[in-house]
């Protein structure tokens, strides 16, 4: 059920101290908001698509005043006459398509923005359609292939901090590493933003002709995202191990693909939010 | 001096137990890095300008490589006949654009992509042009105004972990918020994307009528990117504080606007990247 919640709860599996326990996690909402506007002058109104953010829901008419503000498209609040939901959606859409109507005084020039925007990867508006236009992309994923020994995963964190020379120097920069399944290191890259660095491993892989990944694991020095989740997908990747969180839109994402995600890894303990059966445990 | 190093070094201020030391610090190098596609079959081939990520120099066609892979463009490395930088570019430029050009058995379909792609905001395909293109952009920013205690910076790092509920619970959310130069917390907010909660912390100014925020300032949970400066700039915010480190081009931008731009806070001590002015030390 969708909720406007920031928070979800989740079945996860934590493994701690050599005892692997089923337990409920709290996870930070991840839903994409798209933000449409609405400007010019009497019956000559028109609407542009503005932007999709990757957001957790909650504030939803602050993020997109903010936004506007910042994206120069606004000077004030009296610039916007009204912000609103839009009912024209799919019912698994609402509450994530936003319209803001600018007062009719604001000159808004669309052709102005389509150079000096950003762009990143996504794929829908909502979460569900999200994953479903991804159903066609990336290579089979073989369940419970490959297995990783649960001693391992200790072992991967302090592999991953020996050798994150960017970070160690700067304090600033996220890491993206690609292991094989016995951890060894085969693919370091670092980057101030975490998606650069995964699309650097994935781009040295091809480049090196290391395809395919069926048989490997990447690891993430931060948090899990729903388009890390869909770039390990793409790449065929089955394994993605994170030291910080994932969200909730990457664990529906990882359970859909069959991609086995471990988050808050730490020496001698993680958890495992999707695809346990690719972990083995000492007897 | 352009460099394709990964990281840079500055001056800083470093307040550390009551003794405030000039010294040298490493950051992440942040810029923009612009990929074009070329496409088509012979005399019939177009060019599209695809995306302009912020991003680390170095590996850049294994970046360029991952991402037309994750954005299904490619499916395999012989899918790219050619990577090389675009050389009719602004010296300042050099080395931020490259063109990839597609084997011309890649069918691809530019009209595919306007929609599935999120934003994020930039100006320009180098640091200096993304500085020069916000000149006037933002209220201006008063030089030394507010003037804001030492002690002051290491009790909003405890405020902020005080009431940062959804990272408490999840651990997987970033926090923006603003504060009086008195240190009291007026706006708080939450999300998976530490952009998002900025632009909410805005929004919220915005909408409560608490403008303009000349005498305010803003703590982050993450670190700082050059957008983050760049929303700073717009909303007027002459100080912004953060938990982790800032980007290279965070800090241009801060000195080129004189932004304060304050990293690594934690209790009892904290770097100075810019804006030295504003801080209050004790005699």
């Amino acid at each position: 059920m969708k909720t406007d919640s920031p928070v979800t709860w989740v079945k996860i599996n934590s493994w701690n101290d050599n005892l692997l326990e089923s337990k409920n996690d709290l996870l930070a909402v991840e839903e994409p908001l798209q933000i449409k506007l609405q400007f010019g002058k009497g019956e000559a109104w028109k609407e542009k698509a503005l932007t999709v953010t990757m957001r957790t829901p909650g504030h939803d008419f602050e993020l997109a005043t903010g936004f506007l503000l910042a994206e120069n498209i606004i000077q004030k609040r009296d610039d916007i006459q009204l912000i609103r939901y839009c009912k024209k959606v799919k019912p698994e859409e609402k509450g994530n398509v936003l319209i803001v109507k600018l007062d009719p005084s604001v000159e808004f020039d669309p052709t102005s923005l389509d150079r000096q925007f950003l762009t990143n990867s996504s794929c829908g508006i909502c979460g569900k359609s999200a994953i479903d236009s991804i159903s066609t992309l990336g290579v089979k994923m073989e369940p419970g292939i490959p297995k990783i020994k649960s001693e391992l995963f200790s072992l991967l964190n302090k592999r991953l901090l020996e050798v994150q020379v960017g970070f160690k120097y700067t304090g600033g920069m996220h890491a993206a590493a690609l292991f094989s399944s016995n951890g060894e290191l085969l693919i370091l890259r670092e980057d101030v933003g975490r998606h650069n660095a995964f699309d650097k491993v994935v781009g040295a892989a091809l480049e090196n002709d290391i395809m395919p990944l069926d048989q490997h694991l990447v690891m993430l020095s931060g948090r899990i995202s729903f388009e890390l989740v869909q770039k390990s997908i793409k790449a065929g990747i089955p394994i993605l191990v994170a030291v910080g969180a994932p969200s909730s839109l990457a664990v529906s994402m990882a359970e859909e693909k069959g991609i086995t995600l471990i988050g808050f890894l730490k020496s001698g303990s993680f958890n495992i939010y999707s695809g346990k059966e690719r972990v083995l445990f000492p007897d």
